[in-house]
């Protein structure tokens, strides 16, 4: 393997939890310049945080290294209301919706991808076009049993929870999606890992070569306790005001500190490992890592100038107090505006 | 209850397993004058027997009735490949075969029903046109419960025999056939009794005014033993001699006898119950009344001039000798012409 490649590898691999299956990445690697890499959302989401930032991220390593990211918008599938990772079905959502919501979808994806080098598509364009016998031509690819075991369906399949036949044939959509666009590889968060793998297995049954899926895990809230959620309130969003989500940032523990620094910021694994190291030798301080993290954070996903200033603004309220009792103040994620700490000092 | 509805009621219920709800069958009946009666036939048997002509009788005494018969062949259909009552996918037909077992069938079939007061319809004029966002509005006025509640499909399940998902959307497309015809009535065996059901349950989602079912029984080959198939070799083909039908026909029991007037006679069960009193009471001779249900049999699936000729040569071989011993000889299936029993008696 060519140090590029393994180079690639460690940058693609870093902060993922599952790569399957790694040797065909490698191969894809070593075969093709630039691979076709699908990204899957449902326009049902309009409020973007750092949880969902953790894939987009990855996408734009991937971007980074040259290949060509898809952004695919479910316009179509998002008439289903998919269940994933649900109890209940969800209802469908409207025509005007789905494209108010895709563009609000778009306009914070933004903040983290090259739009210039993202090509956005709409799983419309294929789908409308099947016919009935399309669909069953593509629901013969699978049996009840093998959609019956998605981790969702296996539960309220036990729990006599109804299922709609509908969606049953979300996974199918999703999967057909891949073969459409004859992707190579496939990112989703670890409740997609299903609905991926559906496409790998599509993907063969439709003669092309299966994609390699890549799965990330759910990022931590600011509370390191429950997943990053617009619902739990421990959330950085990513239309907050830069100062805002800086402060926010700041106000994590250390330990979460390198989940946030491998999942969000510019390090692999073994740069984490090194800093992790520096920290406990005491050539790091914990303070001024956070401040790296935060910055690089707002960086990327706002701009450089508003991390300057957000810094700045950060410093401004510490300037005259030592680190090592600044970073005792942690802020509560009810409340973004750092402003309140010059009172409790 | 009219006079006119209550005999319309016996003639129709007469040989039927189930008529599903009877009050809703009374209701129509009183109201409209036509009914739509639907049944739906997938192109894949060309060979019909005296099996398949239960149902077809029921049509025609349907038809004799004044409702409209729409004899739908599931041309759509038959790229799936049904799996009622077979523990094992089928596969799917060609465009070609369709049609060539299509125009097979029909010819058949216009020997009971009377094909010019009979709507021939392909369920591709309505199939064909649904998008995949019309296939998951179907899908999603049923779940996977439902479906799996299917005797078959339970059975498989339960057997881990892999059931796939194309073979479930059936029951969907059997059931929206109803909805396109605004069906009032559909009838089939007892085999198909989930399929009616879901045309039934999809009428009421789609707001229209769910259809009766109706069930047949499935006709005992002449061995009086397994049902009349073609593969047992205990069968009556529609295609046959009317001589060679004949003496088939007289060749089942007496007991079997009865069934066949209930199922393919002219008469009710009441009036069947009346000849069996004939017998018992020495007024009625079993070897005339088999005489006539052949007779009647032939005349109605062939022709009258048929019967005519059927019955003397069946009659010149026995002229010599008094039913009452002729009744014994049994012909074995395998031997259609009558022509041995000469060189036996």
């Amino acid at each position: 393997m060519s140090q590029d490649i393994k180079k690639a590898l460690e940058i693609i691999t870093s902060g993922t939890v599952q790569v399957t299956p790694c040797e065909d990445l490698v191969k894809k690697l070593q075969t093709k310049k630039h691979l076709t890499i699908k990204f899957g959302a449902d326009p049902t989401a309009p409020d973007l945080h750092l949880g969902h930032a953790v894939v987009l991220h990855k996408l734009r390593q991937l971007q980074n290294l040259g290949h060509k990211i898809i952004f695919l918008i479910g316009d179509y599938t998002a008439r289903i209301g998919d269940p994933t990772g649900r109890s209940k079905t969800r209802p469908p959502l409207s025509g005007e919706e789905i494209a108010s919501n895709a563009q609000t979808y778009l306009n914070q994806v933004g903040k983290v991808l090259d739009l210039e080098q993202t090509k956005v598509c709409y799983n419309s364009e294929w789908l409308a076009k099947l016919s009935f016998a399309d669909v069953i031509h593509l629901c013969s690819k699978v049996t009840v049993a093998q959609l019956a075991e998605r981790e969702d369906f296996a539960q309220r399949l036990k729990e006599k929870t109804p299922i709609g036949m509908h969606e049953m044939m979300y996974p199918l959509m999703q999967g057909y999606d891949s073969v459409a666009l004859h992707a190579d590889v496939e990112l989703g968060g670890t409740d997609q890992t299903f609905n991926l793998l559906m496409g790998r297995h599509l993907q063969e049954t439709y003669g092309q070569e299966p994609q390699v899926i890549i799965t990330l895990p759910l990022l931590e809230g600011l509370d390191g306790v429950r997943k990053m959620s617009k619902s739990y309130g421990n959330y950085v969003g990513l239309w907050e005001a830069a100062e805002s989500a800086y402060g926010k940032i700041m106000s994590i523990s250390d330990e979460l500190m390198w989940r946030y620094y491998l999942l969000l910021g510019e390090k692999t694994a073994s740069e984490v490992q090194e800093l992790k190291q520096g920290v406990v030798q005491q050539t790091l301080h914990p303070m001024e890592l956070k401040k790296t993290l935060a910055f690089t954070i707002i960086k990327r996903f706002w701009s450089a100038d508003e991390a300057q200033n957000a810094q700045q603004q950060f410093e401004a309220l510490f300037q005259q107090r030592d680190y090592s009792a600044a970073q005792e103040v942690l802020l509560p994620p009810e409340t973004p505006n750092p402003l309140w700490i010059v009172e409790l000092l």
